[in-house]
């Protein structure tokens, strides 16, 4: 039996002898390249955490303490020493596996879910605060990368924290990553530390103090002693951390586990908010996610030897959405000096990389800071540029205000291009893109599109830049339709929709990618119901919907339906609904969309589809079922 | 002729001798004073940058060069120096007259608007990026608060000035105060500079130097000089600021007119980002508002003597609904101690004060830092305990992604009261809290109530609070109906409409306060149409809504209208038509609420209600074209 088949729980590994952490190591190093070449996944944060993550669960006892994993996708190696080996960890991310984030459903290991960055100080010192409320002594660790420190809620955490002077222990895993590298000054500051022969020194000092201590006892009297003066001894004075008043320690080797557990002892000892600074390379362990850290953060399938991407290559290889947004913003661009490209830290998710490499002065990388990025948008707005923010759904959350406050409020000439709107089906619930248009549609002078395949989304991207005000293009993750692209993407005309057949009893209205769906339900609908005839619109505008065309479908039709990839809730089906009550029809509405619960993960959006009642036999069932009351 | 009068433009105050200006300081002093005793407004922010906003403006020229001033409501000296003196001033924050914010649509002098705190600094990186692209060479100046360091925005554009190194001037206005006494680890180490003998000394020096330079051309030269050496010589190496690769110099009086201009000259040779901090006491020149700081941030009509509110008192003076959960959280968090109260800097304007004072132990202040509030929330209701964060409607807009994120989807114990929904009228577009219900509705798990009155108030706030999930209470600014409190608030049953007026073919279904309009509107109805009985209903769950009531209602009537203050676009209203749909009820609905657009700053709800149709008579006069039509 191999070392980690024999741990069960966080016991079983405080069993094992110093010796043999290594080769646990390696062994974990193992299995995670193995499950997540198969199931695709973070591979790159998690092979820079083993040590980490091993010295940890030697040094404290979850669940009674408790680690915070900021963003949580390089949670896999606790995961695997919290009892989470076997198939579970076998069917990770997939249908009945594992979440591929922190869950405080999946495991009582699991002090606070994450799965989007920079949260994970604020929610330690909630937690560090309740431990004091009833006067535990239980520890709190959060564990953040160098990229939450480009993000505002880490440092709004952090001037909190300091000025509470709670037991709290942050490890800081700096791999000079976020997805992409990081940037900014913080990032360039610790750069800074590193090469500090000061700093350097400091360490060393430290390290060779905890090396003459023979055990437990000594740490702890260490530890007193490190109350009164610390400061002079360990940390050089001028840290940026210490003027955040937060004690410093580092830098430390990240994958010298005896050293990690000396720190963390040490840390352990403190009587507030300690920093332990520790370096990590992305990827260790596995040489093609070495070799390119960006593209083996997060993962497809792939070959281990090779990195290749482990699906059968198909004949027909349409492209993907991101890759038609990146090329077209970059055709736009090239004519156009004042239209820039803006990335929250995802050069490559969103492909904005092919600006940053043809037109690298039109292209800006403002790190994990969705909030900045809008503002600083609307900055360049103001003085006549046309700034292009692609964020994803799921982070334009964080830029909700901005959007509203910044840029619609000032009618700023913003385009935002929302990527991974609809479900991002591995990763699940922290990272689906399902409420967009609610939260956006509700703001006055939003403009909202998504195309039914990559030609349009083209054009929708060309009209949006040339629209003047803030206008917003949903569209999904993953591989397009496939169609032919035109020449040069059209100019839309603004709240049009496209009718795509003809057919006058139902009207089938969809939005984006579902109106692929809805040419199906359309077809079958006529099968099955030969009596009545069903029509379908690409409504192309979620805000403002081409009322015109949708009161004249609604006068002749016995039911509009409406599809989205979207929740219910608010959406476009919602919006729908309004008009035709603004314009006192009555005609039936029935809409299909995401119901109002979180949709968590699986291996495929087919599957969750069907899991929710959305496959096309299920959208069909409904429709049937409507059309037998209708028509009875 | 008052110097202030005879300035018609930035021109007229660069005519003026160095030695007028502190009379122009002083009359501007008075002119601000009397105008926000009637009006109402920011008084102590607007009396602190007196100085400050006549050295800029003597310093630099705009609109060429951009003046972003944070949060911008201490914009009024700025405003009375390029030209929006006269009746425009007048009538600040009235209809009509100008706003009490920047506002790019006011003046070509206003380069960027705001109403929100921590936006200042990207908006001016933006614009500085936005210069430099088009090889400009004009000047951009951020005028930030001490608090503003409390905002994630903040500090992420921060982290983005420094690696930028474009030329950018920050003004640090220190004043110790947010609304409320500054919080947090960086307003502790303002303070620490402050007596810093170290930077004092620097400080001397540097003032020094520029006294005995006679002119331009030498602060010129000194300019240059300082690009080689600056670090050592200006500024203590430690500096925070420098840490952000940000030049700093300071602390300098900001009420010495002279100094400030010296300094800003020298900030205008910068080649790269530099703060200038200076120091200034808020509600300077007033005795009433320097006593009370936190009372005169923004105040209501005053008298200047005392500073007693400038309303005639009403016999039967309402509490404000502030106050009421203010009162109602004391209540409960004192028989129940793990019931917590958590503000953004707003301990006064949320009546959390209360707590503070009666169990402070209880209470946390984390700064203008929603996002962290709301995950410190998250974090403390993990490990079981009751959190309660008042934040206001507009501001909820920061923290949308952690309540979507780190509350409701881990399904986590956090009660969210929600102050100012509806209007805030003298505010205007930025302070409106018209958006709440349409971006959390869309949220799996959220439940959302508006009370109709102080003492249903009083029985939400505790439901919330024993409800175990996410729960929402929106309310009102201001003062409440004034109906007769109950011994101890009442625990409602969720979801559950409240029937206050019997009728059955017309049914009015009320959110909070609009049920007061609702039953005037009955009883209008009634009377104008003897023939139509007219029902009224307080929704008070605006989610989940009483669907069985709701049903039942619509099986009977007419005509269903919805009332509700927000925007109809995806409101409570929209949520009436959804359950409507889903049960295929045909009956007509008539929606009143905001309509899709920016609604701006007023004398008076009344006032804003008039001007956009929604006035009890508006109101009216649609339902009787809707029912003359129906029963026609």
């Amino acid at each position: 039996m191999s070392l980690l088949e024999s741990i069960h729980g966080t016991g079983d590994l405080k069993q094992l002898e110093p010796e043999q952490l290594p080769s646990l190591a390696a062994e974990i190093r193992e299995r995670i390249i193995n499950v997540t070449s198969k199931n695709g996944g973070h591979i790159g944060p998690n092979l820079g955490v083993v040590e980490l993550s091993i010295a940890l669960h030697r040094v404290f006892n979850t669940p009674t303490d408790s680690f915070v994993f900021d963003v949580s996708h390089q949670g896999y190696v606790h995961k695997l020493l919290t009892g989470r080996n076997g198939r579970a960890f076998d069917k990770l991310r997939q249908t009945g596996g594992i979440s591929g984030f922190l869950n405080r459903d999946e495991s009582e290991h699991d002090a606070f879910g994450a799965g989007h960055a920079g949260t994970a100080l604020s929610a330690a010192l909630g937690i560090a605060t309740a431990r004091d409320l009833r006067n535990g002594s239980e520890h709190v660790v959060a564990i953040i990368g160098d990229a939450a420190l480009t993000c505002g809620v880490t440092l709004e955490a952090l001037n909190n924290i300091a000025a509470s002077t709670r037991r709290l222990i942050v490890v800081l895993n700096d791999n000079e990553w976020a997805i992409a590298k990081s940037v900014g000054a913080i990032s360039d500051y610790l750069n800074q530390i590193i090469t500090n022969p000061i700093y350097n020194k400091a360490q060393r000092d430290v390290e060779q103090f905890l090396r003459e201590m023979p055990g437990g006892k000594t740490i702890l009297e260490f530890g007193r002693r490190v109350r009164r003066d610390t400061k002079d001894f360990i940390t050089p004075q001028s840290s940026l951390f210490e003027k955040f008043k937060l004690r410093y320690i580092g830098p430390v080797d990240g994958h010298n586990i005896e050293q990690l557990v000396h720190y963390l002892k040490f840390c352990k000892q403190a009587d507030g908010p300690i920093l332990l600074h520790i370096r990590t390379i992305k990827g260790k362990g596995c040489d093609v996610a070495l070799k390119n850290p960006e593209k083996f953060h997060g993962c497809a399938p792939f070959q281990i030897t090779t990195g290749a991407p482990n699906i059968a290559a198909r004949a027909d290889t349409a492209p993907t959405w991101q890759d038609v947004f990146g090329q077209t913003l970059v055709k736009c661009a090239r004519s156009d000096p004042r239209i820039l490209g803006i990335t929250a830290a995802m050069p490559s998710g969103t492909s904005l990389h092919f600006l940053k490499h043809e037109l690298p002065g039109q292209y800006f990388d403002v790190g994990i800071a969705e909030e900045h990025a809008v503002v600083f948008a609307a900055g360049l707005a103001a003085k006549g540029y046309k700034p292009v923010c692609a964020i994803y759904s799921t982070f334009l959350q964080r830029s909700f205000d901005m959007i509203l406050h910044d840029v619609c409020l000032q009618n700023l000439d913003v385009t935002f291009c929302i990527d991974r709107a609809g479900l991002s089906p591995n990763d699940g619930a922290t990272h689906h893109g399902l409420f967009d248009i609610a939260f956006l549609r509700c703001i006055p002078r939003a403009i909202i599109m998504q195309p039914k395949d990559e030609n349009e989304l083209a054009s929708m991207v060309r009209t949006a830049i040339e629209y003047k005000g803030p206008a917003f293009v949903r569209y999904p993750r993953g591989t397009a339709i496939g169609v032919p692209m035109g020449n040069s993407p059209s100019l839309l005309p603004i709240g049009k929709a496209e009718a795509l057949k003809t057919g006058t009893d139902v009207r089938i209205w969809a939005l984006g990618t579902m109106t692929a769906d809805a040419l199906e339900l359309a077809s079958r609908i006529e099968k099955e119901f030969p009596a009545i005839t069903a029509g379908v619109v690409n409504a192309r505008f979620a805000k403002p919907i081409d009322t015109t065309l949708l009161l004249e479908d609604a006068a002749r039709a016995a039911l509009i339906i409406t599809l989205e990839d979207h929740v219910l809730a608010g959406g476009f089906g919602s919006a729908i609904l309004e008009i035709l009550q603004e314009a006192e029809v009555k005609t039936p509405v029935l809409r299909i969309g995401w119901p109002d619960k979180f949709i968590e993960h699986g291996t495929s959006q087919n599957e969750l589809r069907t899991a929710h009642d959305l496959s096309p036999d299920s959208i069909f069932k409904k429709t049937a079922a409507r059309l037998k009351s209708l028509f009875a």
